[in-house]
């Protein structure tokens, strides 16, 4: 296969952990970068990253432009996390025919959220030949489709749960704010309320994507409100401190409903001084299955990891819109 | 979609464990029955389950007038774990343009142990526009597809290590009589050379599938031979004693070797007594991935379950052979 051409869309927080990986990993080049920044407009790509030698893209504010001097196969989308603030984006992008890869927690299955927005980008994609997937570890993986592949080897299921415990020292500190690590319980809600911590979003994406796979028809899903963890004593990661009494994160919980009865349970929760991190499903069924990954997958990592492994994926996937759970299995490569 | 016409070819053990799932299962029927067996001939397919009410469907041994007649979408094929042996009848199958998920062990990734009848059944599939896959819980699925899967979370893998651990006590009979539990160290080793005991076939086929997805070119794949697990102290399932010093059963290992590191790594042990049952996943990699089913998964509940939640994925599938790591992931059906 010749080198896969690579643009990016975005070089935010998570769009330059992903731009640094690609840039070593073999057989993909990165030909453009796009992002909405007045300060990174027209300067040096590996001047953006802090890294070097130079590498001949300028990051650029024109979409258009990139797109039609690039002719990419894939563009690496990572702007927010709203399908509605990403449509207009995607759309740019599907009517040069290209395919996308996008870190938007929403289209990792929008058919919940936005089911308008997916009908028209799945029409948009397949007339233009382009493929369109969202993924990331969670949404995208550890909290739908492994438990997915898991139920595999199940004859029966009657309830599922999955639970994702991360200690937030372990992450960066944009992700230790975003969780109100640190604030006092009063300056938690008043921010919960001013949306400025709006906790984990996909929790009902991943339930919609288990039920459409296995096949369940829901009643609905109950997201309960976000709930501050408080710290019972002194607790600190590198950047933040927080005192006995005080957040040190928070902890969110949804539940895919059917029948009168709790069918997919997900429980979320991030916190400075979470002991036991893992990501655990347990399937009741027949068989039973209780699996668990000690510790949890690292979110920054395994998310750069999975949105550039999909790229070949996406690339020879028919055109338009998919999700983790229409494609054969993401996997790494595994070089020496 | 209107129902599932399928056919069983082999009613042995497996199959008929398959067969008693399939007649409680939606949305598929079981219109035919082949089996090689003299004594099953012309009987009720409900007298060789030992269910009842009967069911109208006759075990036949002629497969051409069965597939004739039945027009099945897809035959569920469970006879032997070597393709030199099923050849022949997938060859029947395919040449009626019959969809096929097998128990076959070698046809989970045939390109190893039989390359040139890969591609004859390829060939064969594509011609007939008709899917081969040959899956089952191992090999098929937790020692291959879902390490690939877990993989997708990985920016670089250094090594993997699989270990399956299984209580043999909880499997049937015929499974303990299969690893040697309750001979002597002697005798096992004579059944062993005289090819009654034949171990767990599927671990070269795993090795490759992994190596295969993930773009690394194996030196050789090293078997070790067979080794009986010696018993410690007296121990017993429901079947067979074991006595202090006689065999309880038997351990395999596998490693795919490249550049002279071992970077693949599949240990499977199955005795009468074992305590700490489980699937486990180790990747060595950015991040390191350490993964744990506990206990494990029971293989033959697990293997009945993924050959019928195969069925919908074979039959959307394009024509030709296709392993798992090729198809979206294989999911249960969550009813209520």
């Amino acid at each position: 296969m010749s080198e896969t051409r690579a643009v990016l869309f975005g070089v935010g927080a998570v769009g330059s952990l992903i731009a640094k990986h690609l840039l070593k990993k073999k057989g993909i080049r990165v030909v453009g970068a796009v992002d909405a920044s007045e300060e990174m407009a027209g300067r040096d790509l590996a001047e953006v990253l802090e890294t070097s030698p130079s590498l001949g893209v300028q990051v650029s504010r024109n979409a258009e432009t990139v797109l039609k001097l690039t002719e990419p196969d894939i563009v690496i989308h990572a702007t927010s996390s709203y399908l509605h603030d990403v449509f207009p984006q995607l759309s740019v992008i599907l009517e040069h025919g290209v395919n996308i890869v996008s870190t938007c927690e929403e289209l990792s299955y929008p058919y919940y959220s936005e089911p308008q927005l997916a009908k028209k980008i799945d029409a948009l994609a397949k007339r233009n030949e382009a493929t369109v997937l969202g993924t990331g570890i969670n949404p995208g993986f550890l909290m739908d489709t492994l438990v997915i592949a898991l139920s595999a080897v199940c004859q029966k299921i009657e309830e599922i749960e999955v639970v994702r415990v991360i200690n937030a020292a372990t992450r960066r500190a944009p992700f230790q704010r975003k969780i109100g690590a640190g604030l006092s319980v009063k300056a938690f809600e008043k921010a919960l309320r001013a949306k400025q911590i709006t906790g984990h979003v996909g929790l009902a994406e991943s339930i919609s994507s288990i039920a459409s796979a296995l096949g369940l028809k829901l009643d609905h899903i109950h997201r309960q409100p976000i709930d501050p963890i408080i710290a019972q004593r002194p607790t600190s990661s590198e950047v933040i401190h927080v005192e006995t009494g005080q957040v040190s994160g928070l902890r969110q919980t949804a539940i895919g409903r059917c029948a009168g009865k709790d069918a997919i349970t997900l429980r979320f929760s991030a916190y400075i001084g979470a002991e036991e991190e893992r990501d655990a499903i347990s399937i009741k069924g027949l068989p039973n299955v209780t699996q668990r990954i000690t510790p949890c997958v690292n979110g920054d990592i395994g998310t750069v990891a999975i949105i550039v492994n999909a790229i070949p994926k996406v690339i020879s996937a028919p055109p338009g819109l998919v999700t983790m759970k229409d494609l054969p299995p993401v996997s790494a490569t595994m070089g020496l």
